[in-house]
């Protein structure tokens, strides 16, 4: 599989967002977080953990994307296919980029859309925001969701690299014996969870999670203890691991010696929920219709906030599958079913699967689990 | 050495943070993004990957903080010292914890410092706050950057945290022979060195770049290729480990066989600067002078846009090592000194290493490389 996509998609992404931007009575809209830029330029680099430097796409009404970024991206930039490339030695504590961007901006015209509904956010200072609105002349105005709206039907290549993280991810998760058994600190099957994934060909693992106790785990967000496992724990292991800039986002449970049957029963009920929504899963169907048909089996309630969610260029995006989310699913969407159930007060568990809607009905990116915990 | 920190140290953070607050004229401080909300609360998680649920924490002026979170986060925030935790179940797509938040704020009372300056960001949508604004009906300023300030200077237990974090990075860079030579693909390097981190007690590794080549390296934030290293080429690798939240920031190169006149003769300059830049990095210099130092030996030029930048919390965080930055350094700041050359025109050679600035002068925090590079 090849890393990046042909410029004949990026050419397709900035053809459909100049429709609806036309549609929108947009001049431009300008893109600020890393997800959003990369999916219009291909631009992909870690580099993003620094905080120290803003990045600007500007996808105009009509013409090319002008990239505004810091002049140390310049040599990358020129590996996509943007071709208008503009550049400033940053970080400069006077003016970091802010008059060459709303320079670049009057080029274009306003009004500016920026992506400022659900999940969004402006990565730039709110003080250079001011300057540049006083800079450029400008209105900037919500972006009518275009971009979330694009980003959440995936093409072909974006499900491919999906499925290829969720494969890296499946035989990491086969080799856990290799690592995990009672005596073993938590803490170590974390760090040990992360070489296997990348053994198996992550890219690397921005995100783990997990938890382990006799009836399930007291949440799914802690960092590890350095307690060791025993007999009787539920493991649970959760990765969003990565391969050419696509997660995959599951879990797995392994039962440390025998389980308990409350643990037991637990697992195969959430088994039960995942098949449940994989059914309801259906072009059309709301994210609270596939919400529901889980809830109906694991007894209700939104613990986490939602049973699922969409999935791609970040460990989370888009739609959640809550009672309170009405989005459509459509062909192409990537999500996660995520049933999670309270075994004992303030015990949980929790199971995960990856699958695309299709047209035809859904399709599994993960190997999904069967209703036992594998024992290790 | 114990993960967190003590009460206390929280406690202290706040009361400095009151102190300056009250000068200011502010009722209180919001924060939204990690590192920022980490640092007053304790709360550790890797869950920011995902961007679907924003987080809240407010320093009121007198009294306690306030944590606004999802109730996904609840039971983790109990673990923290912040004992004033309210919840919603996010994401919440009519109301994302804005009324919740307002209420909040509206006890506490007005203005509402956000911070607002260099390197932030406002981690919630641009909707949201324009609600917020709304259901509140306070003021909301720019928090006069109080929070930079206070996270500039590291405690002696974060400093030590730093420290782990490099001697961490330092073992792995020693074991880099194990995983390379010539013929092997430099993404495989990469995966490899972030097995070996993890390995060598790391919690998680954010970053990795690096590059190779037989006169340096195209840029520094490029993903790896799958190019064989060859005999001649120079590697490096760069890396953010990360231990208990805190980071290393430094890199290591690597002759691959013999390297070429040049490239030896660049790296011995780059120590040479380094150890100009240690030199110049005294309580009461200012950034630019230690930029200036080090400049005067490579030959100046900010390619990258400075030749280092503070550390702690975050992979960059705070001052930059530039001409423009007069940022004072103080006894406590943790920072990078990050020499560059250009070797050969479009190829780089980059060196850099982690300091703690001290009354009693600079104090190394990593293994400081010798002018020859170590070949493998």
């Amino acid at each position: 599989m090849t890393r990046g996509f042909d410029r004949a998609e990026f050419a397709a992404r900035l053809d459909a967002a100049q429709v609806r931007m036309d549609a929108a009575g947009l001049g431009a809209i300008l893109l600020t977080t890393e997800a959003d830029l990369r999916y219009f330029s291909g631009f992909l680099t870690r580099f993003w953990e620094s905080p120290s430097r803003p990045w600007f796409l500007i996808l105009p009404r009509a013409g090319v994307p002008v990239a505004v970024i810091p002049s140390i991206g310049a040599a990358l930039m020129r590996q996509t296919w943007v071709e208008d490339i503009r550049t400033w030695a940053a970080p400069d504590p006077w003016d970091d980029g802010i008059s060459l961007l709303a320079d670049a901006l009057r080029e274009v015209g306003g009004p500016i859309g920026l992506p400022s509904g659900r999940e969004s956010h402006l990565r730039m200072p709110l003080d250079d925001f001011e300057l540049l609105k006083a800079a450029s002349g400008l209105h900037f105005v919500d972006d009518h969701g275009i971009v979330a709206a694009l980003r959440a039907v995936k093409s072909e290549a974006e499900i491919a690299k999906i499925a290829r993280a969720c494969g890296i991810a499946g035989r990491a998760f086969d080799r856990v014996p290799e690592i995990a058994r009672a005596g073993v600190p938590l803490d170590r099957v974390f760090r040990d969870f992360q070489r296997l994934l990348l053994d198996e060909g992550a890219d690397w693992v921005p995100y783990l999670a997990g938890g382990a106790g006799p009836d399930g785990y007291a949440d799914v967000i802690s960092p590890a203890a350095e307690t060791p496992l025993a007999p009787g724990d539920v493991l649970m292991l959760d990765t969003g691991a990565v391969w050419d800039g696509y997660f995959c986002d599951y879990d797995r449970n392994f039962a440390v010696g025998l389980p308990s049957n409350s643990a037991r029963d637990a697992h195969a009920r959430l088994i039960e929920a995942t098949a449940a929504g994989l059914d309801a899963a259906q072009v059309g169907a709301q994210a609270s219709d596939v919400y529901a048909a889980m809830a109906a089996i694991t007894g209700g309630g939104e613990g986490a906030g939602r049973l699922g969610h969409g999935l791609g260029m970040q460990l989370t995006e888009g739609l959640s599958l809550s009672a309170k989310d009405d989005s459509e699913l459509r062909a192409g969407m990537v999500i996660t079913l995520e049933p999670g159930i309270e075994v004992a007060p303030g015990r949980l568990l929790v199971h995960e699967e990856n699958i695309v809607i299709r047209a035809a009905g859904p399709e599994r990116l993960t190997r999904f689990s069967g209703p036992e915990m594998p024992v290790i």
